[in-house]
């Protein structure tokens, strides 16, 4: 009997932002898998810490890349895809065995790398997706700025797109959010500009996490930001 | 000494995809406040249910339209002012004497009526907001949709806006979600159609509540939906 992948969303860092649901599935779990970069502990796996059990068997996927290979150089892709190959292959082989619990940040189906694993598994096992707050909802909340009102408008934008393609979308848009900033931050910031929404953007760096830093997008600097920063437009309609 | 004003974000529906903040919150309630329509209970207070103390003190905040009132007749907007001074004023009586816990659906900074109250009770009383599951990853969870990978660009939309607004902004656009569809529905899908969006898209109704129906959004009919209803349009890239 082929046991069943539950891929957890785990929210944005603070585990008191984890699901009811989510809590009950890492504690009663036998498996848990979660990616890491080299040399970290991982994120989910972090924030999932306080609920597993301490028998828990861990199957840790680790990124290829400790430099960083461009986004667009071939051997990136060719090098995730390798990847990817043998993290569902891992995952076959204890799902055969049981039970499996995925961790992932935010919300596993928005800009989530579990969801190439689910894809891949798709057709050979039961599958359970829990959703979870994602990183924009968990960096609005502390920066105490609702997102948008009646009608406004959200936009959604990697920052790993050209200035030319973001500042196209943010055109015309009311409210937004700029996810992956890290070392895009100079070009994020010329697209929110050209689209005049520079003044309203505000920084947010690992929100709702202990080292958690907030501040007008104009008042942060133009170095390489970390890797869980994201940079929030507010609509322009004020509830009245 | 004045209370917290505590804006609880239950999520979609499924008790379950409250969080552990949140179901702790409710849990050590002893005042909570919630919207209601006249004659229903509150989808934020059925959420809430099983969480609560019996003697749990309970503030009712009834909408004041039953007919439905167009959103751009002027006693519309004058009618919800009135009401949401109301709503405030009486938060404000409550929180003289301790905390009180708002409750709302999905996440309450995401287009979400407690904003209206935040603003107005900001300036004299502590508040604190927790996030929620937003309706839409909760309906694109239980759709098995991942909707935005990669570069892909998502924009959230609400019905309410005219055709032409719908089509301008979707149109160019990877992954779309539009909220708020009741009477919307033919004009959604006229807009999905001019903008080329309207094969792959997916309405769902009451996600992850027990009377969810999710279907390709050219097989719902054109009747008016219900209020808790949403049109997903996944993106294009997919997981590989
Ligand atoms: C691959 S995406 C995953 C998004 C996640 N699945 C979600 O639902 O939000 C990673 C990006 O999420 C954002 N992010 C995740 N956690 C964050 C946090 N605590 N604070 C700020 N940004 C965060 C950053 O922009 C980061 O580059
Ligand atoms: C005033 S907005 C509130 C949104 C909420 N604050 C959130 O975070 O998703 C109400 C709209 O949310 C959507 N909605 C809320 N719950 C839903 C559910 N369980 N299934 C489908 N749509 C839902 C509908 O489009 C509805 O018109």
């Amino acid at each position: 009997m082929a046991g069943t992948l539950y891929t957890l969303g785990l929210g944005p860092g603070d585990p008191e932002l984890v699901t009811v649901k989510a809590a009950r599935l890492l504690r009663e779990a036998a498996t848990v898998a979660y990616f890491a970069k080299a040399g970290r502990s991982g994120h989910a796996r972090t924030i999932a810490a306080g609920y597993l059990r301490p028998e828990v068997r861990e199957l840790r996927l680790e990124y290829p890349f400790t430099t960083e290979v461009p986004l667009r150089d071939p051997r990136y892709a060719e090098g995730m895809t390798r990847f990817y190959e043998d993290c569902a292959a891992r995952l076959a082989e204890a799902l055969r065995g049981g039970d499996v619990a995925l961790l992932c940040e935010g919300d596993p189906f928005f800009y989530g790398s579990s969801m190439y694993l689910y894809d891949r598994l798709r057709d050979e096992f039961p599958q359970e997706v829990v959703p979870g707050i994602t990183a924009m909802s968990g960096c609005w909340t502390r920066a105490g700025e609702p997102i948008v009102h009646g009608d406004d408008v959200l936009t959604v934008l990697p920052g790993t797109l050209s200035a030319e393609r973001l500042a196209e979308r943010l055109r015309g848009g009311d409210a937004a959010v700029v996810m992956k900033v890290g070392r895009n931050l100079p070009k994020i910031r010329a697209a929110l500009e050209a689209a005049g929404l520079a003044e309203r953007a505000i920084y947010v760096e690992r929100g709702t996490q202990a080292t958690e830093r907030i501040l007008p997008l104009r008042e942060a600097g133009d170095g390489p930001a970390p890797y869980f920063s994201l940079v929030l437009v507010p609509g322009r309609q004020r509830p009245r």
